[in-house]
């Protein structure tokens, strides 16, 4: 059986369709299987696809005359998603003509044109963005929410972490993924109330949902890869991804400038470059682009706005994978598995939600 | 006029009084002012000062029979507070017979027991944590809170850029420091209500303060040297100061394992050393130590629990340049100058408080 193809916005981006149809070109080479839906201006992407003809044989193209802007506020993007790049790329896995979306435009817009389009799964109270990251050991890290959600209840954390494990399974193929709240200290009355709710549900449900609840951890321990997924609020999420990216930069400036302080240093660099260059490559967000907005009848992937081809191409493949592992299905069982009862409790949450 | 003394907590830390004294030491190199009280067990502490004579002539050391463990909840801290060396060095600073208590204790307990001794200044409402990071310029920067307040309104947020901007004052030795609120984006529209409330009272009052309010920051630009001050609420401040902590390690492991993967790579290494060491002298958290607790009648510093005697001596390092430049009357007189009636302002903040 072949998989439903996926819809690229063509326009999104720092650098627009020659990048995004680039990235499609090399996916291709990678995944045999992928087949695309390239939405936006049909003369430039008609241009952009003269250089890649084995992809312009995998890809339709489907016009939208309008495009949304890096500035644009997401009611404004709301208004025009029947017209532009990225509402129509959308538009198309909610009518079925693609299986998921990638865009490499405005989140906020995203988020809302996706959220209105696709609606959130039955049992899922809002969708949260998640992305994985690098560790100190072969396993990935899923993070989430990375700033879909400024304010999260504990029943919101409780459904990031299954939606956060089902991730993972797939990312990791790891089965029993082990999962933490991300937290200010790691003793149980530690955080606000919410964090305290989630955990308890967590802890009681863990078995249940086939994954393994540690608890709480620091920021300073999310890279060690002793956990598969990190659940946090949208806030939080977003203030830590952003230190951990803002800090491998910076950390890679001061090593730049360390190596060119003299010249021995710099012979030193020279003779050492492919360890340096394996770092680089580490570090690259390039590696690790591609966060999925979980939740949603449909998958919709962000691709970074600044990623090149390579970037786009990794977007490209953490799509196709779950495409192919059925991530939406596997949320759902799971769901249907805890079941409504548990996850209003305990008494405190349904109290909360009450409110 | 000679300085006060600084009271220090002799028992704290993962190693306790022999590091604590030798950092003390090596201070009393580096300040010729600088004289001590050594608070903890009398005969340990009599102890490690034989091998620091220099230090014993400038030093009393006050006895004190019990200690604060690491897991001692604050409850049952406060409730030992005269009878422990980090209490008794706290109460040092109360009773006027120190200007400065540092502890290299749980962060929790000293807290509790500095509120509850120094209380909070007149127009503070809580004191927050504050700490210097370094950037990619020569100035340092200062961070508030990082973890003494989970929860945050407005108006604290406002009363921790006052008392940052006075802190960076000193720390960079610039007069109009630039303040900004860490968020999950630059537009005003951005984040939790009252991070834009505070956001408009600091536009209003950054002349009177002698500052510039720059607006919001987000977490990955924070050690570009842009900013003097970056003011944020305990929870947040604790997750983006452990995410640049444990991503600096993170890289540092990456970078090690990089240049052990090969021969060619090792050598490099080797030629390039006085380049790493350069880098590893700047990420060393012992060259950072020092955290500060703003807002209350009297300084208070938190030593890392994992320094070594480096990072103690730039504790005392700190605590003693506070102490020359009246960090505790500079913040008084600030908050004087801006006066009650605009802290409370704008409406939005009167009427949380009245809540």
């Amino acid at each position: 059986m072949s998989l439903p193809r996926i819809a690229i916005d063509a326009m999104g981006g720092d650098e627009g369709v020659r990048v995004m149809v680039a990235g499609a070109a090399l996916a291709r080479t990678r995944y045999p299987q992928v087949r695309f839906l390239l939405v936006g201006d049909q003369e430039k992407i008609g241009k952009a696809l003269d250089a890649h003809p084995d992809l312009r044989a995998i890809s339709e193209i489907l016009h939208a005359d309008d495009v949304i802007a890096g500035e644009d506020k997401p009611s404004v993007a709301l208004r025009r998603a029947k017209t532009t790049s990225m509402g129509m790329a959308i538009h198309a896995v909610k009518d079925g003509s693609a299986g998921a979306a990638i865009s490499a435009g405005n989140t906020g817009a995203l988020m809302a044109i996706a959220k209105l389009a696709l609606r959130t799964m039955p049992g899922i109270d809002r969708p949260a963005l998640a992305a994985i990251l690098p560790t100190l050991q072969p396993s990935d890290l899923v993070m989430l929410d990375l700033g879909a959600n400024t304010e999260c209840d504990a029943r919101n954390l409780v459904q990031f972490a299954i939606m956060g494990a089902a991730y993972a399974r797939i990312a990791n193929s790891q089965p029993t993924p082990r999962v933490r709240l991300l937290n200010i200290g790691t003793e149980e009355i530690k955080g606000t109330e919410s964090l305290r709710d989630a955990a308890a549900v967590l802890k009681d449900a863990a078995g249940v949902l086939s994954m393994r609840f540690d608890g709480f951890t620091e920021a300073d321990k999310i890279c060690r890869g002793e956990m598969d997924v990190v659940v946090t609020d949208g806030f939080s999420g977003n203030i830590a991804l952003k230190a951990v990216e803002g800090t491998a930069r910076f950390v890679g400036d001061l090593l730049r400038r360390s190596f060119a302080s003299s010249l021995r240093s710099k012979i030193g660099f020279l003779i050492s470059r492919p360890a340096t260059e394996l770092l680089k490559h580490q570090l690259d967000p390039n590696n690790h682009n591609g966060a999925v907005f979980l939740g949603l009848n449909g998958i919709v992937v962000k691709s970074h706005g600044s990623a090149n081809a390579l970037g786009v191409a990794n977007a490209v493949g953490v799509t196709q994978r779950l495409l192919e592992e059925h991530l939406t299905e596997r949320i759902a069982a799971d769901l249907a598995r805890l079941g409504e009862d548990t996850l209003r409790a305990p008494r405190k949450i349904a109290v909360e939600a009450g409110q």
